[in-house]
C-alpha cells in the first residue's frame, strides 16, 4: 500500500470545506497574460526536505517515521523512496521535480559503489518519469554532506576531495542529461570558510574558478542544453560562503569568464540571510543577465538560520513575479520547492498542506502579477521618472560627449539648480495593495 | 584663545596617570619591522564628525556647543572650524586629515558660490599645511547632505543633479590634487534606493558606472598620482547600497573595466553592517588586489546602524594589521578615523580621548601582529593544510590538465577515499591570543 | 491659504483612478461585527512626524520646505504649525491626534517660559478640537531631544535632570487632561544605557520606578480617567533601552507594584528591532494584561533602526488585528500613525498618500480579521489542541493534586508514551491566506 | 587503551613550544584577590558537546568517529562514554563537569527503562566521581530531544507530555542529589512556539509557571542544597522561546513568586542571539539578584544560530569577570563550558585546545579583572557620576518627598537649568584597554 494512498489527487476545490487537500487558486489550463499557467510557474517539488530529511532538527531526532527511513538494505529503501517520492509528485500534480544524486540513490562506500548506485537509480527514476510525465528540472551533486567535504569540495585543501566533488558532478550532470533534465545546479554549500585563520582566500577563489570552468565546458562538450545554474547563499553551515549573493556570483562569473555560461537559482530564504530582500535578489539578477530559475520558499523574519518555510506571502511573490514577467517569464527555470514541513508537521497530510499552499501563494501572485503587467502603472512611472536621460543632455552625458571637466563646467555655466522631485513611495506602495487587494 | 587651549600637545605618557592625555603605546618614531610606526599607520583624523556634527541624532538636538557651529557668517564660521580643526590635527599628533568639500567650505547659493567658497577654503588649508606639516591623506566630496541628492547623485533620475555631483568632484578633485592629497575618495551614500518600486536597476548601474569612468578619466587626464578609492556600505542612509561591499565593488568595477584603476576603503563598521567580519572585508579586498585605505572605526555589535565608534578591539585589529602587513603594508592609504565620540561625550577632552585610545589600539595591533609576522606559524599552518595543491596532482587540476570527465574517471579509477583532515580551528584561535597576551 | 489647500476631504473612492486621494476600503460609518468602523480602529494621526520632522536624516538636511519650519518668531510658527496640523487631520478625516508637549509649543528659555508656552498653545488646541471635533488620542512629554536629557530622564546621573522630567510630564498631563486625552504615554526614548561602563543598572532602575510611581499616583490625584501606557522599545538612541519589550515591561512592572496601573503602547517597528514580531508583541500583551493602544507602522526588514513606514501588509495586520478583536478591542487605545513620509517623499500628497494607504489597510486587516472571528477555525483548533489540559489529567496537574514526585511515579505507573500530534502549521497558515484572498 | 591515552594531563606550560597542550595562563592554586584560581573560576567540562555530539550539522553528517558512538549495546556504550568522558575531564584539570540525564544514560523504550538506565548510570558516575575527584557543579535533563517533546515540554498541549517532563526532571534532581551537585538546571528548549497560530500563550504560561513550581517545592521537600537555575535562550529550536532573556525570566518569576527561589545560568550565546551583549546579561541579572551560573561560551558574530564556540575574547570576559568579582563571585555556580569544536576540528586533542584555550581566557580574564578591582576607577567614575542622587535633592525625589506636582514646582520656583555631563565614554574605554594591555 502506498504511502500516500488516503490522499486523493491534489484538484480545484469545488466546495468550501476549510480541511479539504485541494487547490483554490492553481489550475493548471488557466490562461494568464495568454499562457498557462502551468507554463508560467514549472513547479517542481523536490526530493529532499520531503522524502531524504527525517525531521530532526540540531536539537531533536527524527518525528516524521517515514517507511523508506528506517533500518535496512540501502538500495531497497531507495526504491521504497522513489516509490513514495514520485507518488507524492504525481498525487500533487506538479509537473517537475528535482534532486541530489545521494538523495536518490545511497552513496555507498567508494566511488565506484556510488557510480553503480546512481546509475542503477537512474534507471528508476527514467521509469518513473515515463509512467507519470514527470520531468525533471534540475539535477544535483550533494557536495556537503558528506565527511570528506567537511572543508569544503572545490574549495577543499586536498585536490583528492576537489576529484571526488568532481567525480559526483560528472555523473549527476550525466544522470540529469539522461532525465532531460532543464538545468544543473552548483550549491556549493561548503564552498566557503568557518575561520579565515586556515584559510587561503586566493588559493580557493582559484580552485572554484577551475572548478567551475571545467562544468561548463563539459557542459558544451556533451551537449547538455540546460543552463547551468549557482545558488547563492551567504553562510550555513559555513561561517561564510563564497558565492555570498548575486552580486557576489556576478563578480566571480566575470573574473572568469563564465558571466554568459552561467546564471543564478535564487531561493527567497537565502536572499533574506544574505541582507536582501528576495525582491532585490531577483531585480538585480535579471538586471545583470543573471536570472535562472528559484528556489521558492521563506525564511522566518526573526531566525537567523535556514527555515526552508513554505512560501505564502502573496505581498512578497507578487512583486517577485512582476519582475519575472516584465522579464519574459522562465526559459529553462521554475518554481522550484525547496521547502520542508516544520518538524512538528508530522502527518503525511502536512507534506500535502505545505505544498498546495505555496502552490496557491504563486498561483495568486501570478494572477496579481498578471493584473499590474496589464496596467503598467509602475513602469509608467519609472519612465516618466528617468524621462531626462531619455532627453538630449542625459544622452550625451551617457554617450560620453562630456568629461568630468566639461560637464562641471557645463552645469556652473547654466547655474544649475535642480530641486528634489518626490519619489512617491506611498503612493506606489498604496497602488501595489491596490493590485492584491480588490 | 584656541577652542583647545588647555590640551597640550598628545605625547608617549610618562607616569601612570590615568586621566593623563597621552598616549601608552603610539610611539611615531619607533621602529616596527624595520618601518617607523607613523609610516606604518599613515593616521588620519577626518574633519566630519569632530568638526561638522553638532551632537544630533535623529532623536534630539546637539549637545556639543562648539564656537564654529552656531550662527553667523558662513564663511567666517568656516575659517573658525579650520582653525579649531588644524589645532586638534595638530596637537593630536596626527600626520594626515580628511575632508568632504562641503565640510571645509559653505556650500553656498549656487554652483559658482560653492566653487569660490572651496577654491577660497582651499587656500586656508594649504597655509595651514605649510604651517603644521599635516598632509592630505584624501579628500572627497559630499554627494549626499544637500536635497537634491535624495534620491541619489551620479544615480538620480535627473541627469541636472549628475551634472552638479560631477560639479562637486571635479572641484574636489582639483583640491585634492593642489593639497597633495594621497587619494580621492567616492562614498555613494544615496546611490542606491529606498524602494525598487521607484528604482531601474539598470539605468543606475549605467550612470553609476558612467560616472565612475568619468572620474578614472580625468585623474589621468590631470595626472592625479593618488589612488581613486570607492568605499562600500551596505545601507543607511538608503534601504540598499550599490557600494554594498567588496565582493560587490569589484563585480561592479569588472563591468566597467576599472578593477585595475580603482581600489576600496575599507569602513570597519560598513563591513558589520554588510554582515562581514572588518577581517573578512580586508582579506576580501587583498585577495581580490582592491585593498587602498581603512576607514578605522567600530559599530556596536548590538545595534544596526552605523555608529562610527573609536576602534578599540586590539583582538579585532591585529587579525587586520597582519593581513595588511602580510600584504606589504599601505601603498598611497592609511587609516582615517571615520569616527565620532558619543553624543554624550560633550568635552572639548573627549575628541582627544577618543582619539588617543584609537590611535593606542592601533599601535598595539601593529606591534602585536608584527610578533606574528616575525614568526609566522599561521602562514606555516596554512602552508601545509594546502600542500597538496602544490604537489603535481593540484598542479595538473589547476592547470588544466583534467576535464570534469578525464578527472572523474581518475578518481574512480585510483579509489580516491581522502578522509577529513582536522582544520585545527581551536588551535590557531589559541596562537592568536598567544601573540596578543604575554 | 492653507498648505493643503489643493487637497480636498479624503473620502470614499467613486471611480477607479489610480492617483485620486480617497479611500478605497475605509468607511467609517460601516458596520463590521455589529460595530463602526471607526469605533474599531480609533484612527489617530500623529503631530511630530508629519509637522515637525523637516525630512532630514543622518546624512543629510531637511527636504520639505514646511512653511511653519523655517525661521521666526518661534511662537508665531507654532501657531502655523497648528493650523497647517488640525487642517490636515480634518481633511484625511481621522477621529484623534497625538502630540508631544514640545511637538505643540516652543520649549522656550526655560522651564517657566515652557510651561506658558505649552498652556498658551493648549488655548489653540483646545479651541481647534472644538471647532473640528478632532479628540486627543494621548498627550505625551517629549523627554528625549533637549541636551539636558542625554544621558536619560527619569535614569539620568543629576536628579536636576529628572526634575525637569517631571515638570514636563505634570504639564502635559495637565494638558492632557485638559483636552479630553484618552490616554497618557511614556516613551523612555534616553531611559538606557550607551554604556554599561558608565552605567548603575541599579540606581537607575530605582529612578525609573520611582518615576512611574510618581505619575501613577498624580494620575489618581487629578483623577484622570486614562490609560497610562508606557511604549516598549529595545535601544535607539541609546545602545540599550530598559523598556526593551512588553516582557520586559511586565517584569519591571511587577517589581514597583504597577502592573494592574499601566498597560504598553505597542509600536510595530519597535517590535521588529527587539527581534519579535508585531503579533507577537500584541499576543504577549494581551496574555499578560497588558494590552493597551497602538502605535501602527512598520519597519524595513533589512535595516536594523526605526524607519517608521506606514503600515501596508495586510497579512501582517490582519492577525494582529485578530488578536485584538478577540480580545474584544481597543478600550481607551487606538491606532496612532507613529509614522513619517520618507524623505524622498517632499510633495505635501506624500503626507495624504501614506496615510491613506495606512487606514485603508487597517480597514482591510479589519474586514479580514471579522471573517476569521466569525467562523473561528484557529480557535477551534486551539481548543482541540489543548483539550487534554481541560481532561481531568490536566486539570489536577495545573490544580496542584500531584507533586514532582507524584506526578513521575503516576506516568511511570501508567507507562505514558505520548506519541507527538502535528500543529498543522502549513494547515493553518493556509488557512490565514483562504481568509486574506477570496 | 584510553581514547585519551596519547594526551598528557594538561599542565602549566614550561617551554614556549605553540603546539604544546599547555596551559599559559590558568594556574589552579595561584591567588587571585586572595582566593585560589580554581575557585574564582569553578570550571566544568560538559558531557553533550564532547561526548554526545558526531559532528553532524543540518547539512552534513557526523566527522567525529568517536568509539562510543557506534552501534552496539547502548548501556555498553553509555560505559564507553562515560570512561572517556571521566579521561577527559581528569586530564584537562577541571574540578567539575555537567550532564543532561540522557547524555549519561541510554532513555530506553520505556518510562521505566529510562529509570533503571539512569540509575546505574549514576552508579557509575558516582564511582568514577570517587575515582577522580571531580564534582558536579549541575546536573539536568534533556526535554528537548525526544520527539515527543516536539511541541514542548512542560508548555505542551498533551498533559501527557508534561508528566513525561516530570519524571524527567525528577529523576535527574535525584541523581544531581545523590552526585552532590551544586544547582539543578532547567533548559526549556522547546519551551515556546514555532508559530502563534497553534499556540496558546497563557495556557502555556500557566503550564510552565506550575511546572516551575512542582520543581521548587519538591527541591525543598528533598533538602536539595543547590540552587534552581533558569537558562535564558531567545530562540532556536523554536522559532521563540518564552526564557528569552533574564528580563524576561524576571518576569515570568514575579508572576509565579519564584524571583527569590530561582536565579539564571546564563550562556553567552544566548546573551547575543537576544540582542544583548554577554556583559549585559550578567550586569543585568546581578542587578535583579538573579545572576547564578555562566555556560562559556561565544557565538559569531556574523551568524545567527547558536554556534557554541570556546570563549577566547579577553575583551569580552573581562567585563563579564569584572561584574561577578565586584558581586562577590559565584556562591553555587560557576563556569561551564557549553561549547563544541567546530565539525572540522575531528582530532581528539582539538577537544583539549579547544578547552584549554577557554581556560586561559578565563584565567586571563579574572587576572585582568582583579586589577580592575584593585584600583576600581569604574566604580570611582560611576560613584561621582551619580553623586547627586546621594545628595539630599536626590534622596528626597527618591524617598517620596515630592509628588509628580510638587516636584513640577519645585523645579519651576528653582528655575532648574541643568546642563548635560560628558558620560566619558571614550575615556572610560580607554582605561579598559589600559587594564587589559600593559
Amino acid at each position: 500500500m502506498s504511502y500516500f494512498e488516503h490522499i486523493p489527487p491534489i484538484q480545484l476545490a469545488r466546495g468550501d470545506d476549510p480541511h479539504a487537500l485541494a487547490f483554490r487558486h492553481y489550475d493548471p489550463a488557466r490562461l494568464v497574460l495568454g499562457k498557462r499557467m502551468d507554463e508560467h510557474l514549472r513547479l517542481a517539488a523536490c526530493y529532499w526536505h520531503s522524502f531524504v530529511w527525517p525531521g530532526t532538527d540540531m536539537f531533536g531526532s527524527g518525528t516524521f517515521n517515514r517507511p523508506w527511513q528506517g533500518h535496512g538494505d540501502p538500495m531497497k529503501l531507495a526504491h521504497l523512496k522513489a516509490d513514495a517520492a514520485f507518488d507524492f509528485f504525481r498525487r500533487l500534480g506538479v509537473p517537475f521535480y528535482t534532486f541530489h544524486d545521494t538523495d536518490v540513490a545511497p552513496e555507498g562506500d567508494s566511488l565506484s559503489e556510488y557510480v553503480r548506485n546512481l546509475s542503477s537509480m537512474v534507471d528508476v527514476l527514467e521509469a518513473k518519469q515515463a509512467e507519470t510525465g514527470l520531468k525533471l528540472l534540475w539535477g544535483t551533486a550533494n557536495l556537503f554532506s558528506h565527511p570528506r567535504y567537511a572543508a569544503g569540495a572545490a574549495s577543499n585543501p586536498q585536490p583528492e576531495v576537489f576529484a571526488c566533488a568532481v567525480t559526483q558532478v560528472f555523473h549527476a550532470m550525466a544522470a540529469t542529461q539522461r532525465l532531460g533534465g532543464a538545468n544543473y545546479v552548483l550549491w556549493g554549500g561548503r564552498e566557503g570558510y568557518d575561520t579565515l585563520l586556515n584559510t587561503d582566500l586566493r588559493r580557493e577563489r582559484a580552485q572554484l574558478g577551475r572548478f567551475f570552468q571545467m562544468v561548463v565546458e563539459h557542459k558544451h562538450r556533451i551537449g547538455f542544453k540546460g543552463t547551468i545554474l549557482i545558488e547563492p547563499k551567504p553562510q550555513e553551515p559555513t561561517k561564510h560562503q563564497y558565492d555570498y549573493d548575486t552580486a557576489t556570483v556576478y563578480g566571480f562569473l566575470k573574473e572568469f569568464g563564465l558571466e554568459n555560461e552561467v546564471c543564478v537559482n535564487l531561493e527567497a530564504n537565502h536572499a533574506t540571510l544574505a541582507g536582501h530582500s528576495f525582491h532585490h535578489e531577483v531585480a538585480t539578477a535579471i538586471s545583470l543577465g543573471l536570472f535562472g530559475s528559484i528556489d521558492a520558499n521563506r525564511g522566518d523574519p526573526q531566525n537567523g538560520w535556514d527555515t526552508d518555510q513554505f512560501p505564502n506571502s502573496i505581498e512578497e511573490l507578487t512583486l517577485v513575479m512582476y519582475e519575472i514577467l516584465r522579464h519574459g517569464g522562465f526559459t529553462t527555470g521554475g518554481f522550484n520547492f525547496d521547502t520542508k514541513v516544520r518538524r512538528q508537521s508530522s502527518d503525511p497530510a502536512d507534506l500535502f498542506h505545505g505544498h498546495i499552499g505555496a502552490i496557491d501563494a504563486l498561483a495568486l501572485a501570478l494572477e496579481r502579477a498578471a493584473t499590474m503587467i496589464e496596467r503598467d502603472l509602475l513602469a509608467e512611472f519609472k519612465a516618466s521618472r528617468y524621462a531626462g536621460w531619455d532627453g538630449s543632455f542625459g544622452k550625451q552625458i551617457l554617450g560620453g560627449d562630456f568629461s568630468l571637466q566639461t560637464l562641471a563646467e557645463e552645469a556652473v555655466r547654466r547655474d544649475l539648480r535642480p530641486a528634489h522631485v518626490s519619489g512617491k513611495q506611498e503612493y506606489l506602495e498604496n497602488l501595489i495593495n491596490r493590485y492584491l487587494y480588490r
